[in-house]
């Protein structure tokens, strides 16, 4: 399938202008990390309003963003700025000490206004607890003081199920080459979670390294129909060297049950992104109805927000929204439970984590598609007016909810409610 | 697989001689009270193993007492026996002192077994909640006492879309006079809350009469397809004295904040069936996919429960059910918790109680449907045979779920989440 | 709206005294071609009207005879007596020579007052058209005329899932022994299409017999909750006689493509079975609406029939009726056009009447079963009533409907419509 | 709801940029019907195959014009040049003579590929349809003449819906001022279909004018997140003087049963439209899934287009296209034989015409929206690259579904269903 459009539309999104513009602007914004203070504190229960605060800002240029594309640079920094990049670190380690049900409420809070920009935030504490549950203490202790000193952004490069990245053994550290796709928040990161498949043996090997480490090339290939300012394109990784110190290999890699717990973490911030999509979509859709909309000239009604078709479908949009809030809230506070067991966890303990995190992701998924569809027969056919970008919330929920495949979500959660057989654990379980 | 119901139960249900040889029983178990003693006490972290308990007993016989219909005597009397005939009854009043939650709890592990049961046993509580939100501590505290020393049963005969009842005042005493539909539990009961409507200006009046007051027939006229032990047939009222003492004035129905969360009850009792019902069917339809079930031939799996298409349906029902469990938790501790508020909650509070129970009563619907309907396509055609009679699942919900229509739910659940307006109290609201 | 059935019925389904009744009026009905004349004589225009005639008849009955359960002697004495059962055979050997279309209509318009009568009556032509199919013409010629001259029913004890059954060869002729299950229509039959596994290499056989040869032994065990009068119990083989001349040999089962025509032959009139079934429930569903239901307290309509969410709902099923008719058609259509091409149809040919035919099926299966359970969301609580009998519609869709997976049908047509793999015949494709 | 981003993304569709460039590429393609030739004739049996070569000519450029926006000139001229603007002329009149089933199946045809084009080339013979049934012969064969001489365009400014352009009558002339919305195809027509209010009495005026008559300002301002080409902005009447003989008054619209044929024309026009975008989407997917798409690491299958989940989807999707398709023709069948009995047609024969228009939209609708949503779970995730615009299928028909609101087709269906109440005429119905 060639790619004719990017070449053929000089001034749209991801094409070589808009790159070498949106390269420009890294470049003069100065240091990634400019914000670099002592942590800023915010206690434990203005979590939530600093997050609501931030969505607002977000929400003002979100339609705006997603237009353009690119690397949402002045958000970035104002996460940054927000002190939030800390937020799962324990204050222990300079950070605000949000449990994980606070963590996640936040991506859910930013996922209202913009889905790119909560997906690579609830990405920043993924990569914090995976070198928490895939690494030694003598490793993460700094990485975390660092990351909530300099405010540190942290990026992925570490899809599993893309394979063409190799890494080599040389004399006292490993060199990793070859490419990766999907690198989600690489761009204007500061540190990487990175992998690649060890030649020797085809073992998974995961490492940490700064992003400007040598040999590493971002691509700026990210061009999608939804979740378009994630920059979650390709890297490209020459002969890049990886200390010995920076590989993750005590325990390593799903090799324990509380190892096995960081995926159901990624699965939860999906959950919570696609919540927060579809909860910002209902407002819109509400406030169009009610502000805007014109009840059909065949209603009963006086006005849109009082004909009963329009009614009996937000009645559905919120049972369905109601019950996807709380699978999300059992399934973190699950996740929270298993977590505060550390090493304790049981496979039993974990499995009973995962299926009611999957039990999450299937109602987050489909009640969020259908609630980003059908609000238009609600708002009627002007609310399809560009400006409003009212179909960005359908693209970003239909691209993200493609990461990996519900009917196998079903499939497992069947083989556990049929069976008693929990999800095998894996990078997708 | 035996097939006990056949030989078991020749006779038809709603046949002469069926109601014959039930009116038997009725004259020959002897007085309704003969478990009359001092109430039976079980501490308050046994309530759900007593009702699990006697879930097992009723499913034993649920089958063939649905081929049967008529009065399940038998387990009433079990009921009486187990002392939950006073769960929701104060301690100080001599009951158990469950609160609402553990009470619907119950209610819900009855109905995995029996729905009919579980139905008059729901609507026991809502008796002895209505007598305490329309009438005055005077007349309720006597009665709860009494019904938990004595174990009363109460039956309804309340139906207040049924207008065909009249009360006409007399000096110092009131006559009812009608017919009156849809009396659920008043066969083989002491009480009975009865409804009528004011000759002379319309108004409804509720009353509570001993089920032996002269005057009141029961038709034992209950032929139903579902919900088929619910005696939820005709009573006809002649002329049936009742006195000033008897009438709940004070408040009232539906008269105040408090007195308006008797439907949410009501309607919580409903959806505590449902889910009841909905968790009895998938225990069901388990056992049957995976100890009898055979995989299509067309199938990879070696056992039924293996295969793709059967994972994934038990993953679709699991999902929906968790959701419809979590929604109705919810649903009880808010009304829970109004309930503890007594004369002080706000209409908005009691709002808030109903667009949950709302919303759980979509779920619960909708959910148990899809599931007593499609649980066939796991286990397969054999899973038909009558003997089996796993139709009583759907035939069941299908009844019950029609009391009130799902559609007006909706409508009223998307008032509330578009325009801010809660359901407007009304008998079914 | 009376309740007949209460009253008229006083034996219980598959109960022991309901079986003797039912051999002694087998015994007593006399022989079974009491009809036995000349061929009665049917205008094609005609075929419809006899059929709707028909209907008329069985639909008085139709709910006693549901709750009876049992053999549908006078029904079937009707059937015969009608001439319909020689109605897809042709003039030639003295049947009505109707063509596939409209034989299939006739199995729709029975189904619409009685699917059990329907499937029976279906099948009568699919043994017709499995021994053209199978068998040589010197076989099935003197079949198909003695068929319509002594107005023979046919049964079935084919079932190829059940190998109990086994052949064993032996001078001249071959003897079957062993069970068989799901033997619809062969009670009360003249001729019985029977299967075996030859005991020496697992090969099906498939022989053709009359059902009062020695060694046939029929259980009237049929009790189910759904398709109660097809009497699909168990038949039991010992060591039965079949003549070599009574084996379908040449070409024999699914040999070519013309003899794969037979699955699809049968699939085509559960389609019509399912789609008949629908629109009879459609109809009692609208006359209860328009005639019986009250609008609910909350709408604005004045009649039940006039309330918009009933419109709408009535809306939703007449546009999945409408779809599903038009499915059907196409479906019968082609298998006409496929079954005048006789030993010329290609398998690709035959391929495009399979995934016609599979399409109408999940159509037919999905908006019957959606039609038959939400009906009554419609008609409201009252319509459960017992005497109505309504949940007929919905226990003989789900009964029928699991004949064989949908899963299995959309699994074949999207390799068809994905791969452009045609289904790969079999009993069931 | 202001519009931040036009004016904040100069070079977006839409903007005041891409606008001025459009406007320059007007003027630079010279006349509007430089093709002014003899018409084109095409034999009968090649409709279809014209249509399918300028589907694909039209295919190549359909995802980078989807992004750009804006009149696709080229295509336009492509249409002109192609005869098609005359295939529904009758012959006797220069045209092509094709009936409603072959010009709605073009329309299809060409909405596989664009269903931008596909609308205004359907509106084209609406309105082509709209002077037959609203005007006299002496106004429309004139008319129809010259559009099949100089192949010309004909574009919408009637909404029906939008009262703001008045008519004052002047002495043998009238005048239409006022604005209008939604007027599709407009931009690049030679002729206006054109509607206002009557300021004395209220009455809808529908004229016939050129459209570079004096006073017409086409606004160029149609930015939309679906059908991006379709030119549906707004229109500006300044004091445009509209002829008696403009006026489309014997019989008018509306007023006699052949006239109200229109507005079901319309709605047949969305069907074919919907339809031929889910038929695109689902070739694309197809390609996609067979050359491009991965199995799940979990499957069983080699490839992704083997995978059980993928070949159920399929299969879904398959058959309800199917259903969809012969919806659609049944209904166009019905159209073309009401229009055949021209001002014979009864009230109820137009009746059964808009039932199988109204069905065939509701399957068009919900097949469709269903189809362009999940296709991406059968593609997987990197079939949301921005290249391939994917997206497009679902914005495109999520728009267009729009034009009336589904919920009142089947409030009408059902009417029509359950009461045997027609629907009543509209422009909507």
């Amino acid at each position: 399938m060639t790619e004719p459009v990017a070449s053929a539309s000089p001034d749209q999104p991801g094409s070589s202008a808009a790159q070498a513009q949106q390269a420009l602007s890294l470049a003069t914004l100065g240091p990634k990390h400019a914000a670099d203070t002592e942590p800023y504190h915010i206690p434990e229960g203005d979590f939530a309003e600093v997050a609501r605060s931030l969505s607002q800002q977000f929400a003002t240029s979100a339609a705006a963003r997603d237009l353009a594309g690119g690397t949402p640079l002045a958000e970035r920094q104002a996460l940054r700025q927000s002190g939030l990049l800390a937020l799962s670190i324990p204050q222990q380690y300079g950070g605000l000490g949000a449990n994980w049900v606070q963590t996640l409420d936040v991506v859910r809070q930013i996922a209202t206004a913009d889905s790119s920009l909560a997906h690579v935030f609830g990405f920043q504490h993924l990569h914090l607890a995976t070198v928490q549950l895939f690494g030694s203490p003598a490793q993460w202790q700094p990485w975390l003081e660092k990351t909530a000193r300099h405010r540190w952004f942290w990026g992925n490069t570490l899809n599993p199920l893309d394979k063409r990245t190799l890494a080599t053994q040389h004399d006292g550290y490993w060199e990793f080459s070859g490419k990766k796709s999907f690198t989600s928040g690489a761009l204007d990161s500061h540190m990487l979670v990175a992998s690649a498949i060890d030649a020797n043996n085809g073992q998974l090997l995961i490492g940490v390294v700064p992003t400007e480490r040598s040999g590493i090339r971002l691509l700026h290939d990210w061009n999608n129909m939804g979740q378009r300012q994630t920059d979650s394109g390709s890297a490209l990784f020459e002969r890049v060297r990886v200390e010995l110190g920076e590989l993750l290999l005590n325990p390593g890699p799903l090799s324990t049950p509380r190892s096995t717990l960081r995926p159901l973490l990624a699965q939860l911030i999906f959950v919570h992104v696609f919540l927060g999509v579809a909860q910002g979509a209902f407002e819109q859709a509400k406030a169009y109805t009610v502000e805007e909309a014109k009840p059909w000239f065949k209603s009963d009604a006086e006005v849109a927000s009082k004909d009963v078709h329009v009614l009996a479908m937000f009645g559905e949009f919120w049972s369905a929204l109601e019950a996807t809030r709380l699978l999300s809230l059992q399934a973190a506070e699950r996740f929270e439970a298993a977590w505060q067991l550390g090493d304790a966890v049981t496979p039993a303990q974990r499995g009973e984590v995962a299926v009611a995190v999957f039990a999450a992701k299937v109602a987050a998924s489909r009640s969020g598609l259908d609630l980003t569809s059908r609000l238009f027969e609600a708002t009627g056919a002007r609310a399809t007016h560009a400006a409003l970008r009212f179909d960005r919330f359908w693209r970003n929920l239909r691209t993200q909810t493609l990461h990996d495949p519900l009917h196998y979500k079903l499939q497992e959660l069947g083989d556990w409610a049929l069976n008693g057989d929990f999800p095998q654990p894996s990078f997708y379980s």
